[in-house]
C-alpha cells in the first residue's frame, strides 16, 4: 500500500497574463523570459521528491499572453510567472501586469504502480463532495480533479494545496477501507457470484426523463427528492408488498415500526459520526423563546422571505439527524439487553418511511436520491443462525426478482461495507463474518454496456455485520456465548427504477405476473398545463 | 372584544426580606412602616387604570420578613418595600437587608366580562410553552400563571414584565382566532355534532404505561418518540389496511408517494411560519467543508463526545423542516397549474411515512407524539365537490369506527382550524367555507368521565380550506371557476392509543371484528432484563 508520498502529482494549467500594452513585437525578449522562468525561477525551492512545474506551450497575442503550465504545483508558477513577467517588463518596457486568470486546471495524484482505484467506493463517495470541482475522474492510474475558472483569491489563500492534501488523505484512508474489507472479506470485492440469464428488456432510455414527461414523477423543490403520482405509486406498492411478503413475512420476521429521528447520540455510538458525518441531515428543534418567534413571525409577515439568522439564534444545535440507515434504532431497542441463546434469533422488519442520505451534487434521478423508501430486515442470532439467515434472505429475493420482476440482475461481493467506515481507526478486534456484503444489483440499460460497472444499480445489500453493533450497543448472551446482528435493506424506491429503467412505461411491454398486478393503470392528474406529454 | 387595556392584571407574591438582625421586637415599627409603604411608596408613578399593589400580610420572625402582596406589579413592589426597609431601618437601627426572595407568584390576567378561554385552542397551546413557568391555569374568568421560587435577576431584568405583556398579546391573538373561527364557522365551535352510544368498555388504565410494561411498545430516547414492537405494529397495521381500504380507496382516492422533508420555502408560502414555527422541527444539511469534517471525525473518534459547536459550524441554515401537515407538498404538486372544471376532483392520498411536530414539555404517552404515523386525505374541487367529499368521508369514517373498530367515539366542530392560524393578520377576502374543521374524537376511559373534554382525543380532522390554498399556490381554472382544496388526517398512531385506551391488551376482550384480525398475536422479543411484566 502507498504512502501519501508516493502519489506523484501531475498538473496541467492553462492560464493567462494580461499585460498593459501590446507584447506582439516582443516575441523574442518574451521566449528569454520564458526560457529563465523556467530554468531559474520555477525550480526554487521546490523539494527534490517534487515535480518541478514548467511552462511548456506560450502564445503572445496583441497584450495577452497564454500559457500552458505542466508538472508540480503549477497553481503557484503562475503567480511565479506573473511576478517575474511583472518586473522584468516593467523596467524594460512600462509595461505592467493588469490580470492573472486560471482557465483550466487539471490535477492528477498516481501512485507508482497501477491500483484499482474506481472499485473503491469510499473514494467515489468523498471525492464527489469536494467543493467547486467541475469533475473527478478515478481510474486505475490515479485520480483526476478538474477546475474551470479558479480564482486568484482562491490560489493565494492556499485553498488548491488544502484541496489536493485532502484528496491524497481520502485516497489513503480508501485503500486501508479496501484493504480492510479485503482482510475480512474472503472473496475478492467485485466478484459477481451469480447472475441471471441475459433477458429481453424492452426499453433503454433514462426512465426519470420519460416518468417526467409522462406525469408519473414530478420534481419537488431540493434536488433528489420526487412526487411519485398514482401509477409509479401503484408500482412501488406492488413491489413493496411483494418482497413483504415473499421474503421477510414468508422468513418470519415481525414488523416493528421504528422512528426515523434519530437522536444524535445514538449515530455516535453506531461510529457513523467518525465514518459518514457529511452524508447526513441534521435536525434542530426550536428554543423555547416565544418573544424571538413573535418577532420571527412579524418579520416573515412583513418582508415574505425568511429571516435565517433569526432562525438559527431561536433553534437549539442539532439534536437528532434523520435516520440513513433504517436498522439504527432496532439497536438501540436491544441495547444493554442480556438474552439466551434459546430465545434467538430475533427478526424484526420496518418499512414505516423514508430514510433519507445527504447526497450533495451526486443526487440523480430516480436512482440516487436523498429521500428515500426502504425494507429493512434485521436480526440478532448466533453467528451461525445470523448466516444462515443471510442466506435464505438472498435465496427467496432472487426467487422474487427472477419469478415475479422479471429483473435482468446479479449478485457480488461487495468492495465497501458501510458499517465498517467508522471502524477504520479502530484497534479492537471483533470477530467479523466472512463476508460482511453482498449486493444484488440489476442491470439499467440507459446506462451502458452490461459489461460496464457503472451500468448496474444496487437494489439491495445483505449484510452480517459480526460483532460490531453487538459491542458497541453492549448486547449480551447469559453464558457469554457469542452474538452477530445482521441486516438487509431492499432498496425499494431503487428496485421501482430499475423495473422501469428495464421495461419501461407501456405495461403491454411489461412481464406478465407484473403486467397482471398492475392493470388497470390508474390515471395520471390531467392540468392543461402539465404534464407534458 | 377587548383590547390589551381591558385585561386587568391581578397578582399575589409570597416572599421574604432577610435582615441582618432580629426585627422580633420591632413589631409596631414594622407594623408603621409597612403602612407607609402602602401608603406612599407603592402607589408612586402607577398609571391611574393601573391597580396599585399592597402588602396585605406579613410577620416577622427572628431576622425575616415574610410578606403577601396582592393587586398590580407585587414583583416591583418587593424591590421598593425592601429599599424602603434598608433605608428606614439602616439609619434608626443599622440593620441592613441581607437578601430578598420570592416564593411564590401568581399572575392572573381577567376580562372585565367572562370570557371561554378554555375553549381557545391556539391560547392552550402558546401558554403552554412559555418559559419558566410552573403551571398555566385558564378559565372564563382568565389566564393564571404561576411561579414557584423567582430570582432576583429576573425580576430586575424585566422578564417578568415582558412575559406579562407577550401573555396579553397571546390572549388578544387567541381571542381574534376565536373570531374568525366563529365568523367563518356557521355553527358554534364546540358543538357535538354526533355521537356513537356508550359502549361497554373493558379497560381504564393508561395503555402508555401497560403497553411498556407488557414489551408492546418501547420507549425511544428523545421526547414523544417510541419503537412499536410486533403486537402493535400489527394492531397498527390492522387500522390503516382498513382506513386505506374502507375509506380512501373505497371513494376513489389514487394513492400518492409525497415527500416528508419540505422546501422551507413551502412553508412560507403556506403560512406557516407565521403561524406555528415555534412547532417545527428544522433541517440542516451539511456544508461542503471536507476539512472540517475530518477534524470533527478525528475529534469524535478521541473524545467520544459530539463537538456541538464545530458541528453547527459545519452545517448549512435550516433549508428544510419535516413535514407537520402532510398535505402540504401536494398544494407544491399542483402550484401555479391551470385546470379545467371538467378534470375535477383531483383526489389524492399518502400514507408513505411519518410527519413530525415539535411538542416540547407537552408530549405524552402514544396519544401526544412528535413523530407519528398518519393516513392524509387532499383534494381538489369546485366547491360543491369539495364539501361534498368531505361529507362522504365523514359518512364512511363513521361505519369504519363503529362497525369495525367498535370505538366510543364523537364529531364536534373545531374551535381551532389549524391552517388558520397564519392567516390571522391578512387582510385580504377570500372565500371561506361555512364549516371550516370538524373533529372525530375518541373516549379515553384512564383520563376521566365522559362530560369533560379532557378525556376525549382527537383521531381525524376533516377539513374545507376555502381558496386558502388554491390562493397561496396560484391555483386556477381555466374560466376563472371558484376552487376549493380540502383535507382529512387519519391520525393512525392514535387511533391504536384510543383503541387501547378503551380495549386493553387482553385480545379476548376486544371487538370480534378485530379479535379476529388480531389473532394469532405475535409474539415480543424476549430479554431477561425486558420487558419487565
Amino acid at each position: 500500500m502507498p504512502r501519501k508520498e508516493d502519489l506523484t502529482l501531475h498538473t496541467r494549467l492553462k492560464g493567462t497574463v494580461t499585460l498593459s500594452d501590446n507584447i506582439e513585437n516582443l516575441q523574442d525578449e518574451i521566449s528569454q523570459l520564458i526560457d529563465t522562468v523556467n530554468e531559474k525561477i520555477l525550480p526554487k525551492g521546490i523539494p527534490a521528491k517534487e515535480k518541478v512545474p514548467k511552462v511548456t506551450r506560450w502564445s503572445a497575442k496583441r497584450s495577452r499572453l497564454e500559457v500552458v503550465i505542466e508538472g508540480g504545483r503549477a497553481h503557484v508558477a503562475i503567480l511565479r510567472l506573473k511576478n517575474f513577467l511583472a518586473e522584468e517588463l516593467g523596467r524594460k518596457h512600462r509595461i505592467g501586469v493588469r490580470e492573472v486568470a486560471v482557465k483550466e486546471y487539471t490535477v492528477r495524484l498516481a501512485p507508482k504502480e497501477k491500483i484499482p482505484f474506481e472499485k473503491i467506493g469510499y473514494l467515489r463517495d468523498q471525492l464527489a463532495i469536494l467543493p467547486e470541482i467541475s469533475d473527478v475522474n478515478v481510474t486505475e492510474q490515479g485520480v483526476a480533479l478538474s477546475y474551470k475558472e479558479i480564482s486568484l483569491p482562491t490560489i493565494r489563500k492556499g485553498t488548491l494545496d488544502r484541496v489536493i492534501a485532502h484528496c491524497r488523505n481520502i485516497i489513503i484512508k480508501g485503500m486501508e477501507i479496501q484493504t480492510l474489507a479485503m482482510k475480512v472479506t474472503k472473496i475478492k470485492p467485485g466478484t459477481i457470484l451469480e447472475r441471471s440469464k441475459r433477458k429481453k428488456l424492452t426499453f433503454n432510455e433514462d426512465p426519470t426523463e420519460v416518468g417526467a414527461k409522462l406525469g408519473w414523477i414530478k420534481e419537488f423543490p431540493g434536488k433528489g427528492q420526487h412526487i411519485y403520482t398514482p401509477p409509479l405509486s401503484k408500482l412501488f406498492r406492488i413491489m413493496t408488498n411483494t418482497l413483504v411478503n415473499e421474503v421477510a413475512l414468508k422468513l418470519g420476521f415481525q414488523e416493528f415500526l421504528l422512528p426515523k429521528l434519530v437522536n444524535i447520540d445514538i449515530y455516535r455510538k453506531m461510529k457513523y459520526l467518525e465514518g459518514i458525518p457529511e452524508g447526513l441531515f441534521y435536525v434542530c428543534p426550536p428554543k423555547r423563546d416565544p418573544e424571538l418567534f413573535e418577532v420571527f413571525k412579524r418579520e416573515v409577515r412583513l418582508t415574505h422571505e425568511i429571516p435565517a439568522e433569526r432562525l438559527r439564534q431561536g433553534l437549539e444545535e442539532p439534536r437528532y439527524v434523520l435516520d440513513a440507515t433504517q436498522c439504527c434504532p432496532f439497536y438501540q431497542f436491544i441495547e444493554g439487553e442480556l438474552v439466551r441463546k434459546e430465545d434467538l434469533p430475533i427478526k424484526a422488519f420496518d418499512y414505516s418511511g423514508y430514510t433519507y442520505r445527504w447526497e450533495g451534487g451526486a443526487a440523480r434521478g430516480l436512482e440516487r436520491i436523498m429521500e428515500f423508501q426502504r425494507i429493512e430486515l434485521v436480526w440478532l442470532g448466533t453467528p451461525e443462525q445470523t448466516e444462515n439467515i443471510r442466506k435464505q434472505i438472498v435465496d427467496e429475493t432472487k426467487k422474487v426478482v427472477e419469478k415475479i420482476f422479471d429483473l435482468e440482475w446479479r449478485i457480488t461481493v461487495s468492495d465497501d461495507p458501510f458499517y465498517m467506515k467508522g471502524r477504520i481507526a479502530e484497534e479492537r478486534e471483533i470477530k467479523l463474518p466472512d463476508l460482511p456484503t453482498i449486493l444484488l444489483e440489476a442491470y439499467l440499460p440507459f446506462r451502458g454496456p452490461r459489461k460496464e460497472d457503472s451500468s448496474w444499480l444496487s437494489l439491495a445489500s445483505f449484510n452480517n455485520h459480526g460483532e460490531h453493533f453487538v459491542e458497541a450497543f453492549s448486547v449480551k448472551e447469559t453464558k457469554g456465548r457469542t452474538l452477530f446482528t445482521g441486516c438487509t435493506g431492499f432498496g425499494t424506491s431503487r428496485f421501482v427504477a430499475a423495473f422501469l429503467a428495464q421495461y419501461g412505461f407501456d405495461v403491454s411491454n411489461w412481464p406478465q405476473k407484473m403486467r397482471e398486478k398492475m392493470l388497470p393503470v390508474p390515471e395520471v392528474p390531467k392540468f392543461l398545463t402539465w404534464p407534458s406529454a
